[in-house]
C-alpha cells in the first residue's frame, strides 16, 4: 500500500452524536490534528441534522455511500444529496482525493472506546495493534464482512477508512470521559499514519484480540410489528462480554424470558443502541478473533 | 386532607421517555394498578411526540400547566392545546376530577429511582417515607419552591401530584432496570394511597433525608451563546453526591477547569440531562434536608 497523503476527519455524520462535532470545533482552534507527512481536512457531515438535534433529517447519512447508491440520481433526499456532495468533496469513491477517513461516532451502548475497521489488510491490522498498545481499553471491531465498494458507510469513500465509535453517551449529550477517549483515539490513529508513512513504526504486538461482526438481533415483536420485550437486564451494558446458548437475552413485557439459541460464543455490542430502535434492532453479535500483525 | 377517590397515572408526557409509555401498555393488560379504595385511569399524554420519537413537537408539554397558561387561549401550539385537552380530561386545575396524579418520567442523568414531590404537606412527607421504607434506593426530591397553582407541571393539575423520575436511561431506549424501578415505585405509591385512604398505614420512619431544589446551573457559554465547556468528569454521574465551594464543576473545551463558588453544600442532580441542552442547562442543585413524618 502506498503512503497516505490526505486524511479527512469527519464529525457530525449523525447530528445528535455530539463528541465529534465538538472535537472538530476544538481542533480547528489548534494544530492538534497536524502531522508532517500528510494533510488533514475536517468535514462536518450533517450540520442540518445537528441543527435539528436529530440523527438525520430524512435518511441515515451513514447508509448512503454504496457505489450503487452514490450513482443513483433518483436518491435525492437531504442525506442522499448530502452523501453525493461529500462524495464530490473528498471522493469520489473508487478514485478519491482523500486516502484515509476517520469518521467519529457515539453510541448509547456501553462499548467504551471502540475502533471499527472495515478491512483486515496489513494496514488495518497494524493500526488496530498500535491503537491497542497505546490505549489498552480500546476495543477493535472488524466489519470486513463486505467489500469496501459494497459498504454504505461514509468512511468507505476512501481506499482506507475507519469508524471511531465511543460510548456510552446519550444522544445530544457531551460526556467528558467519552470526549476525551475520542480525542485520544483519533490522535493515536493519526500518529500511526504518520509513523506508517515515514517507516518509523516500532515493533508491534504480534497479535491481539478483536471482535468480528457476525449478525444482528432484532427485538421481540408481535405479529403487528410492535415490540413485546426488551434487552434482558443481564445483557444490558455488557457489550463485548460472552453470550452462550441458553443465556437469557430478552425479557418480555409479560415477565417471561427469552434465551439465546446460538451455536457459537457470541460477543454482543451496540446493545440497546437508541438509534437502532427505528429498525427494532436489539444488538449486534460478533465472534472473537485473534489478529496477527506478523503476516 | 380528604380521601383520594381518583388517581391518574400518566406516561409519555415526553415522547422519548419510553419507560412510562411501555408500562402503561403493560398495565392495561392486567389489574396491576387497581386498588379497592380508589379508581385509576391512565393517560398517554403526548402520543404525537412519541410517534415522532421526540420529547415534544412544538413546546415542552410538562411546562404548560400553570393556571395562567391554561387560561390563555392564545397559547395554541400542539402541546399548548394538548395541555388544555388533558386539563379538561382530568382537571380542570383548581377543581379537578382527579385527586392525585402520578406522572412517569425518565432522565438521562444517573438519578436512580427518584420521586419528586411538589408539596411538603403531611401527605407528601408520609408518601416519601413510605416509598423510602419499601424501596431503600429511592431518592426523594422536593420541588416545593413554588405553589401548586404556579407550578407548570402536568402533575400540578390535581390537588396532589408527584413525578416519578427514573434514570439513567438514554432517550428512546427501554432499560429493564429502569423499567423495573418505575414499575416498583408506582406500585408503592398506589399502595400508600390505599393505606392512607383506609387508615391502615403502619408507623412510618420518624424522619428521612431528602433533597430540596435550590437552583439551576447553566453550561459555560461564550458571548454568542455557544457552549464552550461541559460538565466536569468528576461531577458526571454523581447525582446527589455533595459539591462544595472550590470543587471542579465544568471543563472548558480549551482544557481549563471551572470551579464552583457556592456558599452551601449542594447536591447536583439532573446532571447533563440531554433534554436540558435546548436551554443550555447543566444541572440542578439541591440542599439536603431532613423530613419529619411526626408533625
Amino acid at each position: 500500500m502506498s503512503k497516505i497523503k490526505t486524511v479527512a476527519v469527519v464529525g457530525g455524520t449523525h447530528g445528535n452524536e455530539f463528541s465529534g462535532i465538538y472535537l472538530l470545533r476544538k481542533w480547528q482552534q489548534s494544530a492538534a490534528l497536524a502531522r508532517d507527512s500528510f494533510s488533514v481536512e475536517t468535514v462536518f457531515a450533517n450540520p442540518k441534522a445537528h441543527n435539528d438535534n436529530k440523527r438525520y433529517v430524512d435518511h441515515d447519512l451513514n447508509r448512503q455511500f454504496s457505489l450503487a447508491d452514490l450513482a443513483n440520481n433518483e436518491l435525492a433526499s437531504y442525506e442522499q444529496s448530502r452523501a453525493k456532495a461529500i462524495n464530490q468533496q473528498i471522493g469520489p469513491k473508487g478514485d478519491a482525493k482523500v486516502d484515509f477517513i476517520i469518521d467519529l461516532h457515539n453510541t448509547t451502548s456501553n462499548m467504551g472506546p471502540s475502533l471499527i475497521l472495515l478491512q483486515s489488510d496489513r494496514f488495518n491490522r497494524q493500526l488496530g495493534a498500535y491503537v491497542k498498545m497505546h490505549m489498552p481499553n480500546a476495543v477493535i471491531v472488524l466489519e470486513d464482512h463486505t467489500s469496501v465498494e459494497q459498504h454504505h458507510f461514509l468512511s468507505s469513500i476512501a481506499p482506507q477508512g475507519v469508524i471511531v465509535e465511543i460510548g456510552p453517551q446519550p444522544q445530544s449529550v457531551i460526556r467528558q470521559d467519552v470526549l476525551d477517549w475520542m480525542d485520544e483515539m483519533t490522535k493515536h490513529i493519526l500518529d500511526f499514519v504518520h509513523l506508517y508513512n515515514t517507516d518509523e513504526l516500532l515493533p508491534l504486538i504480534p497479535s491481539y484480540e478483536a471482535f468480528r461482526y457476525h449478525e444482528t438481533l432484532s427485538l421481540p415483536l408481535d405479529e403487528q410489528g410492535q415490540r413485546i420485550g426488551m434487552v434482558h437486564r443481564s445483557v444490558q451494558d455488557n457489550d463485548f462480554e460472552p453470550l452462550h446458548s441458553g443465556d437469557p437475552i430478552f425479557t418480555l413485557f409479560d415477565g417471561s424470558e427469552v434465551f439465546w439459541k446460538g451455536d457459537y460464543e457470541a460477543f454482543p455490542h451496540f446493545i440497546n443502541e437508541a438509534a437502532y430502535y427505528d429498525n427494532n434492532l436489539a444488538m449486534s453479535l460478533a465472534k472473537k478473533v485473534q489478529i496477527s500483525t506478523l503476516d
